[in-house]
């Protein structure tokens, strides 16, 4: 049973879940066509509401009425390129970027890099990416990460200085940081999660929900990771093969409460962010 | 126990199901992306045949030979746009309309009115799409409706008159109407097909396939509604949580039967059309 | 029980699905949006990894470091028809064509016979999509087979030849042939992964997957069709409807071994190969 250090951020965290069931949040998706139908599963299953518009005649239009916007760049086409930038340039609430593959292929780098200039409210990648999208260093074959996640804290504190926001590290335990220098390790999951397409993507865009009914980035970051991956455990305590895992993993995140959350999550403090 | 007034309709409905899953029409799907993967499994379920042909270069091409044609403006680019005039134009069979976010977003708004020239044979949007493709008011915000169902029936009436076809609007209730002016509620399903995404678009590609294989669309629309909303009643069933609940739904939609929909269907005549 | 007069090849099998789960191939995939997620989800179930890049900028450049690629004809567009021509003239790998609806529709059906000029390491499609890329006659319509697996034996002698690689002819049985003159039929699988979406397309980029960790692309071919045919054949012990079936199936390719394997598929010789 682990124990936690942060009853605060728990409690933020059983906030955070129970705000997102009552204003269901709508959340625009400009991501990746691989994930898309089971990114908008997963907001469905955690109480928000998904719209995936993402053509540049219609982007900054909903931008603009949307309660958050998710950029992932997963497989970017110069259409959905060109309406990313009018939807975080639009948008009036907040935006997550998730950098798939940054790092990897030099076009979506620098189309990454160019959105930064627009402050994501939190990026969240695998620690290569945010290594890269830091411009510390090369990144990794595809979506598998090549480094450990702590060692991408000093990228990650670089990119939420300069964004202003949250930037989260997710891996065997995801790192989140913020520009006031704090820091949390968020352990809990399960490695079938790995197994299942689009748990990393959805993840994106469950902290934009989170992030649209909780004003501190940092908080949004860390109870989406923290919702997420109690689903995980509990959904491998049911079943070790990837298609009853995924389905246990949907009903999981939709039947999550505080207690589930308590006794799967171990959260701890990071030291020395300076 | 439901009571129905229609037995008639429920032996329609019957035969309609039975004659899917004989003649398994070739239905295409210019269709969202988010939706694309489980929109074909539900055809595929039903006993129908599934072909997602949407650029400009095979889409008329392909109309000239499905029996019949889906249009859904889900994620609508300029290359879908273009390829659902070539389609709808050059379709042999019936075709459906599902004009998904329609009045909450001015560019498929406009492509949407424009394609009402080409009648549709069936369209099924919900009441706020409705009554914003019949120029009569302002749409809800996304796919989420905002007006009750009947509320709709005005504008699905104009419709329905104006294409010669039938107009559905889904809802806790569905309402279907038709040009000469018969209406029913189909009252099933079940509240957890909102948090399964594309039951709804699915739908649309359902009534297609039931077109392709009914003369009349008014029969067609009201055999696919209650055939989707049994298995979700079905699947309600069987468990309370979204992802086991999509596994479910398409077990039971392969598995619908005449008795099953009788006892989870209520269909009841909407009565003041004019 | 099949009796199975392929010791060797049964061997091989069992040492190429240990290769992929050892080594992890990334398998960069240019396939349709309506099968993406499942295709990812089932080169994530064998051991693979996916990496879907199929835009002009970066097809080419991610080519040259993946292990294998996959072409997939389904939902081609203009900017994937360029990528794919730079994507098999990059690859520094083995790739697999899939000629999704070959002969029924002509823009692909030219786009795909030009694709042959890169020599593809194994084609999968089914009969009428592989008769119609050797040139040999009119396709099907759709997806969906036409002709009988052993009627499109003189085509796929034609294209191994051709290519200097291996052909598979998915049906009720497949038919995997070299361009050395071997020839085997492999029955396995069951009639319900015909009801659940990307089934034979997934299996495109299982191919894919062998091949990158066997020399010979036959093996390949022939290992990929035992292993998702035995994870069907399981599947179905289980389960008689697609959604529930599809979930199992997952989990059956997964959880593969070498006794399953030997217990649900039966592997013989096609004669008269000249």
């Amino acid at each position: 049973m682990p124990v936690n250090d942060h009853a605060d951020l728990l409690r933020d965290i059983t906030a955070a879940m129970a705000a997102v069931r009552e204003r269901q949040p709508l959340v625009q998706c400009l991501t990746n066509m691989v994930v898309s139908q089971i990114t908008a599963d997963v907001l469905l299953a955690i109480g928000a509401a998904p719209a995936m518009v993402d053509n540049r005649h219609e982007a900054a239009e909903f931008a603009a009425v949307a309660d958050a916007v998710l950029v992932n760049v997963g497989t970017i086409t110069d259409e959905t390129a060109l309406a990313m930038g009018l939807a975080v340039a639009a948008a009036r609430g907040p935006w997550v970027l998730d950098p798939v593959a940054v790092g990897g292929l030099g076009h979506r780098t620098s189309i990454a890099i160019g959105l930064l200039d627009h402050s994501p409210t939190v990026i969240r990648g695998n620690s290569s990416e945010v290594i890269a999208l830091a411009g510390a260093g090369a990144g990794g074959r595809g979506v598998d990460s090549t480094h450990d996640v702590l060692a991408a804290l000093p990228a990650a504190q670089t990119l939420a200085v300069r964004t202003g926001g949250a930037v989260a590290v997710s891996g065997p335990a995801d790192l989140v940081t913020s520009s006031d220098a704090r820091g949390v390790l968020v352990e809990s999951g399960h490695p079938m999660m790995q197994r299942v397409i689009g748990t990393g993507c959805a993840l994106g865009a469950m902290v934009a929900a989170y992030a649209a009914v909780v004003d501190d980035p940092f908080v949004a970051a860390v109870a989406a990771h923290a919702h997420t991956g109690a689903a995980g455990a509990v959904a491998g305590q049911q079943t070790q093969a990837p298609g009853s895992f995924g389905v246990a993993w949907r009903d999981a995140l939709y039947q999550m409460d505080a207690a589930t959350i308590r006794e799967h999550v171990r959260i701890t403090a990071v030291e020395d962010l300076s």
